[in-house]
């Protein structure tokens, strides 16, 4: 794929819809495209935290582990996000990543990660939103499974 | 209290540490400090979710209202913020916060909220970090509630 293909694609994931394209030359330069076959995992429960994920194509499973084996908590989609929880709060990872289909992912590696949402505040508010809209849905499930027990 | 008093009074605030005084005088003059007796809401679930707040002293619970009455889900100290969500996913209040003690907050208008966020990337990283830090606990929270029932 050519940069200025490159960059075209990066500018249809909506995180980046705002960036300029100069600057997103540098992201294409400095991200790292990645494909995984379907049972491929992008990350692994306990794995240190080293990078973010954008789903380019393609979907993926968030799975836990439960001591009856991995439990299934979400699916990932085209430009779904992953990986930043253990990025900000310096934990290792709190859920597996598996690919469901053939699934192509952009690889932001921690420093680029902090580069982006310090140079681009629309990134930042982007990616506060999304853990917002995923605490108050976490938060309504929590209430709900507590109600019940 | 003078505005260098009150200049003073936000540095010792985390979120704001590391912004310069000079601009630390701006957010003094276009936030307001609010003093709540026990007992008194700050906001109410349901409400429109209009300000943020960081509680500059006292404490404060967050309760959720159930068929059986408010539940209380957290308590909240010094240099915590709260309100946030209301603000970032643009829906009403999901919880109410009410005074446990005499509690004095620095109220911070959306507009400001998101200038702040804007010209201020570490209070932006902040932020993301207290929320990804909140989802991590709640979505453990939520497996061993799960597990349970």
């Amino acid at each position: 794929m050519s940069l200025n293909e490159e960059v075209e694609l990066l500018r249809r994931i909506p995180l980046f819809a705002k960036i300029e394209p100069a600057k997103l030359k540098l992201l294409a330069f400095t991200s790292q495209r990645l494909t995984y076959k379907p049972g491929d995992a992008l990350f692994r429960q306990g794995d240190p935290g080293d990078a973010a994920f954008v789903i380019v194509g393609g979907e993926a499973d968030v799975t836990v582990d439960t001591p009856t084996g991995p439990l299934k908590v979400a699916r990932l989609k085209q430009n779904d996000f992953v990986g930043e929880i253990a990025i900000l709060c310096d934990v290792p990872r709190t859920a597996s990543v598996v690919a469901a289909s053939e699934v192509t992912t952009l690889r932001i590696e921690k420093d680029l990660f902090f580069r982006l949402v310090t140079d681009f505040p629309q990134i930042a508010i982007e990616i506060m939103r999304v853990l917002a809209h995923r605490l108050e849905r976490t938060t309504t499930d929590l209430r709900e499974a507590r109600q019940k027990s």
